[in-house]
């Protein structure tokens, strides 16, 4: 047999790949999966059950499925059998006739337009309208793979660097969803890390992003500001004040905004509000070119699966719409029937039609659920003598911080892990709970997190806080 | 209001997206839509409906799904109401509750791996281990959105020009699939064209390819070469010792493969096989860094909505797959019912199911059918004076050399048009028809060619031949 010479080498394959990191799929997420296996093959663990906290995944930990949409997806597929049957309700069935007669060849099976099928677009300009009491163009709207598609093409699509001579400048919050580190870092552009205030509920400084910006301005031509809101990993919940505040340093720095808004129905404070920065920016009466980003994989829906999504573009330049979408066109189009789950999303059953009471109680009972968890959470963090938890006001998630001994620290360099990776990684191994340390979404030098998602079902999550808190207990017991 | 600067113009996008062209989605399938929408508004026109000749999406045009392929996707949607239905076949019972109890939390709505669905790849090894008659490592499968994902994420991996400092080169066929030159574009990278041997049916010439190799070296690092066999938009399957001779050449010149065989289910030509680039490198005892793209969007499928793909990954450095792995992790995962699809083709029903007959049916007649229309419209181009096709040996494309009269080589270019853009645009506007112009593909230069895919089903085929045919020998006239 021949032998190979390999041409694809460490060295010699894109080195901004190599360098990316992803940690919500990182080392513990890989080891978590490596233990369940274990467990399966009837390995002995302390524990009965790895519980998979890393990553916002709804339906992996047993969140049920919307009933409308199943059947709208169901039906889609085989419409003979569906529309024909009494037992479907006639506003699915009805859903099902209007979305078939706008795919071409009345088939799921067609490719759509690259920015997805004109009638879904319209349904969602439409959710925007009645969201923010203020006109969307459907033409502004691209349907897209998931929330994390919209955002990629358009960092790629900004990125002038190899002609500008200058990498362009993206500022990101810290902590962040590591998708945006991960790009940046893909497509050769310059991360401008500006932190969150933690003791302010991880609110944005203007102050803050003031001197991010400034320090930057030796490394790369700033042009874009990435807002998450509710925020990924903080589970935090902008004030309109402070988004008012952020869209006036973007105006004055000439900034695009990318608005990662996929949260926009898990808000779980009380007094708390989700205000899009395209109705904020209207009431200011400023104009910015702007990105909105929505998924069908968060919310009350937890789709992720099925990969549906969707972008709104505003103010942009109509030459430059067009080389995106010009652009887009080249990966033909997002999943129709991930298209079809965001059409759910945006035009949910109305009043008095034969799914409205089924939708809504199957709705209401997630977000009843997933708010009684987010309390719970921050709560018994909050009971954990060195742990430090904000309410978890939106999102799915708590970023609390921890205090880490001193001999902790200097065990985890000596092992050449960051502290938090060791605590995490140690987490994993004595309870099977399965979290993401701070270092992977970034935190100020010298403090320490982890992310859990509040989404393990109420049973379970009660069970993991307790065990969690033993956990921690203990293991900083040893240290002390 | 205040009014708006645009940060975002011509000049300050990516240049490299600004350039970059798709043509099968490109002005004149534009200008298709816009005259069905005018057509549908009751405008005047001289014919009665768009014919979208210019892209493979077979049921946009018709082709009817797969019954068992919707039954299991729609199963999987709505498992209670379709495993306690007596009219579902157990087969396909059997495969939802398979395919269920491998998804997080039983449901498609959850994420999978980066990589896809474990019982997935390994049915797609399976597959490819039947096809080829050797191994086939599940762990070296990716489930991937369509076939383009896979292409532009394994494009993006090889590309090291932002260290190197010299451009990664590809070999690319010419004419090729426009997917290959717009991510080489936006990527920055270096395509190396190589001319197919169009008096040779479209072959590879072995010479060819080192005076387009040699050519390159000045310009960047060749990395790679793409083979697309069965061909698009070409219409060809390659030979075995044609294969053979590809794979030496890359093994004596240091390439990757990168082998799009996304139409191996379409082989139309007597005597014709496809044989895969692993298979015979395998059989040449040579080994070679290998990439192999599948789709559930061609085949006698045509599930192009769904989305599906898959890529096989032979002889790559381990450490080199885990950080091809760990890059695709941060785009989550491909849309479970795409892969649910690709899991359909690599595993239909078998001799003796419940679903095996019906399946066969539809299957053979799709297949049947298509080759008919193969032979149809090579048949019919080559009845018209000026117009030569090679026989549409395999895929679903024509792809016809015109010989255009001078006269009307200068009034395109009085017009700024290039001569086959402009008789494909004038063929749209007289008759409706919708080709792609040879130039969206590239040529040999003074030559000129369309694209036609040979989908439209049978009845409509034969009138759109015959169309074409009076419009050509007419338009040709005025211009003699």
């Amino acid at each position: 047999m021949d032998s190979i010479n390999n041409l694809l080498n460490l060295d010699t394959i894109n080195q901004q790949i190599r360098e990316m990191e992803y940690a919500v799929r990182g080392p513990i997420p890989i080891r978590a999966t490596q233990l369940a296996q274990e467990l399966k093959s009837g390995v002995q663990k302390p524990f009965e059950e790895v519980i998979r906290a890393n990553i916002g995944d709804c339906h992996a930990m047993d969140q049920k499925p919307i009933t409308f949409f199943r059947q709208v997806l169901s039906g889609v597929l085989s419409p003979d059998k569906y529309l024909s049957n009494s037992e479907i309700p006639e506003d699915v069935k009805q859903r099902i006739s209007l979305l078939l007669t706008e795919l071409g060849g009345k088939s799921v099976g067609a490719y759509s337009d690259a920015s997805g099928v004109e009638i879904i677009r319209r349904h969602v300009a439409e959710y925007i309208e009645e969201r923010d009491g203020i006109a969307s163009d459907w033409q502004s709207i691209v349907l897209t793979t998931g929330a994390s598609e919209g955002a990629k093409a358009m960092l790629s699509f900004m990125n002038s660097g190899s002609s500008d001579g200058i990498p362009t400048g993206v500022m990101v919050p810290i902590p962040q969803y590591p998708l945006y580190s991960a790009t940046i870092c893909e497509l050769s552009m310059h991360l401008i890390p500006y932190y969150l205030d933690e003791d302010n509920e991880w609110a944005l400084s203007i102050d803050e992003l003031q001197r991010s910006l400034n320090e930057s301005k030796a490394n790369c031509k700033p042009k874009a500001i990435v807002v998450i809101n509710p925020g990924n990993p903080t589970g935090s919940v902008l004030t309109r004040n402070n988004i008012e505040d952020i869209i006036k340093f973007a105006k004055q720095n000439n900034l695009l905004i990318i608005a990662d808004e996929v949260y926009q129905h898990n808000i779980w404070k009380s007094g708390a509000k989700f205000y899009s920065f395209k109705k904020v920016m209207h009431e200011l009466n400023v104009k910015l070119e702007l990105v909105s980003m929505m998924s069908a994989s968060k919310g009350f829906m937890g789709e992720c699966g099925l990969r549906g999504g969707y972008l709104e573009i505003c103010n942009f330049d109509p030459q430059v719409k067009a080389v995106f979408f010009k652009m887009l066109s080249a990966r033909l189009c997002s999943s129709i029937l991930g298209q079809i789950a965001m059409d759910c999303v945006v035009k949910p059953p109305v009043k008095g039609s034969p799914s409205y009471d089924i939708f809504i109680k199957e709705k209401q009972e997630i977000l009843d659920s997933l708010q009684k968890r987010a309390k719970l959470v921050a709560d018994t963090f909050n009971s954990i003598p060195g742990i430090v938890s904000n309410p978890v006001a939106g999102a799915m998630y708590a970023f609390p911080k921890i205090e880490l001994p001193e001999k902790l620290i200097k065990m985890a360099e000596e092992k050449q892990q960051k502290p938090d990776f060791f605590y995490a990684m140690t987490l994993l191994e004595r309870t099977g709970i399965c979290v993401v340390p701070g270092s992977g979404f970034g935190q100020i030098p010298g403090t320490y997190h982890f992310r859990t998602t509040i989404l393990p079902q109420t049973d379970k999550m009660e069970k993991m806080m307790n065990k969690f808190k033993e956990f921690h207990l203990k293991f900083l017991d040893e240290f002390n």
